[in-house]
């Protein structure tokens, strides 16, 4: 067992090709996490964990992340009811990123009232965005409070 | 104009709910970028893209990332032929995350040899691997070389 909980981090076979969870965290102790929803597949969020909140992620059952503006465990949908109900977590040939496949329960992942984070499309090398949904699914400030 | 090419970062209004990509790379200069089979709808690979990399991408239509393993520009495919073809890119409510959204030429996205990188699942709080696809599509030997 490692510090930080997981299996230690083997050699490159071990890792690509191996059975044990050696997750790899970034110099600031965090990985990227993308939750996909798993019915629609459609891209929800991207967002950080660090080893507690992977930790608490796997014997939950439902994503918790690292916010790194509030510096704190952030279980997503404690406070909006938006939880994040995982059917499948994956991790991918050099263990340092996560594939979360969700069942997202309220009426969405964003805290801007959509479903999803991925709301636009980048259109044109100039960069102009699309949005892909039109009007908002919920009303963030009665959810989420005054921002 | 910012320095990186990109729009400037507005206000929050502007970078949620306004038509302009105004990208915000990390500390490193660094933005994840998720690929995802546009068909399938499997995740791909999980990588990291630079203000280069990201124009170079508007631009040819197909996914540049920066491997940060090598510190240099890394055109996906360039030599194994494994072109991610970009059918349509996202941005997220900050503006700090990419989804890509590809027709995967080739045999697959993984430099192990499977379709994607994300093959294996995690399973139980202990972190058991799990693998989602049986055997390899190609042999990465013959297309990357000796690893």
């Amino acid at each position: 067992m490692s510090e930080n909980g997981f299996a230690p981090r083997g050699d490159k076979k071990e890792i690509e090709e191996g059975g044990l969870f050696a997750p790899k965290f970034d110099a600031d102790g965090l990985m990227p996490a993308m939750a996909i929803d798993a019915t629609t597949r459609e891209p929800l969020m991207l967002a950080y964990m660090n080893a507690e909140s992977l930790r608490l992620t796997l014997e939950k059952g439902e994503a918790v992340y690292w916010s790194r503006s509030r510096k704190e465990i952030w279980h997503k949908g404690a406070t909006s009811g938006h939880v994040q109900k995982v059917r499948e977590i994956r991790t991918d040939c050099d263990q340092d990123a996560i594939v979360l496949f969700v069942d997202q329960l309220g009426e969405g992942a964003c805290h801007t009232g959509r479903s999803g984070c991925f709301y636009r499309k980048i259109e044109g090398p100039e960069g102009r965005l699309g949005f892909t949904e039109e009007g908002l699914r919920f009303d963030p400030g009665s959810v989420y409070g005054k921002s």
